[in-house]
């Protein structure tokens, strides 16, 4: 799995605690899971339709960067299931995995249609970080 | 269950589909649920824990309002269980429902510590909406 | 009246002195008044057309936790006067009241159009909180 | 009066009619009131206190350029009185004017302390736009 | 030149470092640029094309207030060159200057069209600051 | 050079024209370059002190999905320069490029100080993409 997109957590993103606001953290997740999504299946049209449960291992405070990995598991005809973890990027820390983020694909009235992929084509994810 | 918090969908809430951004949502979730948290147990120092699978039943659009109702559903010593519903609020038509967002009751140090609670006090919920 | 929306006075909410930026709150209001008018009146098509004078009673920190109160105080042939209160949830201390919100109810090309209501409708505020 | 922060209306802005949203509109005076208040006192510890009625006159939508024009009227022992009108750039058309919106010099503990100020020292409003 | 935007340095706007996150600054000369291109060349379609390089001479911090001030220093067939500076509204020094950001006027279908101008028809601008 | 980081273009970051906002862009290139160079020298106390002229060569959409690659060019003492580009992912055209970003790296009272790197130690920049 490759860790791309990373995030600097910057005042805006704290809970008053003064820890990283997991929903905003859910928010990095969704968007980044998406965009792996359309990639994988060639088409702009998916909607996030499952996530399995979230075990929130760590938290992450400001100034640090942490940076969200995300692998295709399973191709289904119209779905397409995700696995996701984000970590502390210096220290390697786990914060939270995600065992199935799922995603359909549709078409322009919102049905789900097959998207005929049945593996990883997605060129980076051959390199291993 | 009481639902409380409104949310009236606007531009900067949608995907690139035109529906409501998935993250968007989950991120309105977490504040409201770590809004009732920190009123059942009297404590502000509160940390999401664990959070049970999401089914996305149905979207929203531009221009809808949606409402989001929780219930406390488990006291542990240090923890809260808390069931929560999201839907449209003129239709009533559920958008998803989560059965357990776990939160955890800490102090200052973010250690575990008992909240002595065993049932909801929190004086609204005592009305079926 | 009820309270229904809450929110959790978050870093990204506070002016530079530390305390909660008096143009959030006014924001969040406008939210809420007009979910609210936009429900009383079952048009999604309302505008914001005055507000009557605002003392700013106390203020709210990093962590608060507060809450907003409206309810329907006239109804006219195309207007909906509201009032509304903003509170400390824990506290219960005011932070302050806004006596009329004016909402108008426009057709598709924004004019002013009946809109037939003469009372409260909006089931959750025959319950007093 | 002169008229110095401007703003395009972009789609974050935006209500869900397209129109620009009021609660936006507020958020930004507030700030800018806040601004014209510190250098008028040479304070930057000011605080909001009181805003009289606001009409809504005009609106805005995506893409036109808004002003916003500030000028002191008047100067109390502990407070500071501004009068602010916002407007198209281009067509001039008012949007809204606010007859006083009053601001407090403050210490660091947030108690009213004089400011020996009695007249506008601020140079650009010498000059008539 | 004259200064008209000015900006109050609040908390959503640091990096994690506790100064003015860089890029936020970036994002509002953007804005104001823009702003002043559309209005010297009466057209709301027009495009950022290029940016002379920027040297960050000094910084800000959470309380400052910052202006930013913009003056057109030549006018060519479909583009106009503007000069930037951005400077703390209090002590006047300079944070930042970039000597040429380039606009192109552009038609309903994003071709560069010839705007006519050759001049400043602005009418702040006849005054100093 | 790698791209990590991508960004789907979704309504809160278009500019009135429907296109992407040229200043949003510049604010998620500035965190990127920042995480690359905090990451590099293995110090989180860096500033942005240069950038060299930015072409915007070409715009995206809503919807469409843009990465943005950086790779370290040159090690000064207490410098790091960058080059950077930004590419729509799907059609891998150019969006824009910025030849040199410079940060310095600085102590806890914002003084340069020796970073003592030479080379790139970065793992994922091993792998071409």
């Amino acid at each position: 799995m490759n860790f791309h997109t990373r995030k600097w957590v910057k005042p805006e993103d704290l809970n008053p605690n003064g820890t990283l606001f997991g929903g905003s953290l859910l928010k990095w997740i969704d968007e980044e899971a998406a965009i792996y999504a359309m990639c994988q299946l060639d088409n702009k049209k998916v909607v996030t339709k499952y996530m399995s449960e979230i075990n929130f291992v760590s938290s992450a405070r400001q100034g640090d960067i942490i940076e969200m990995g995300i692998i295709a598991t399973d191709f289904g005809t119209t779905s397409l299931t995700l696995f996701c973890e984000v970590r502390n990027k210096i220290t390697r820390q786990s914060i939270l995995t995600i065992n199935k983020i799922v995603f359909v694909n549709i078409d322009e009235n919102f049905n789900p249609v097959p998207h005929y992929k049945t593996e990883i084509t997605y060129s980076q994810d051959k390199f291993k970080d």
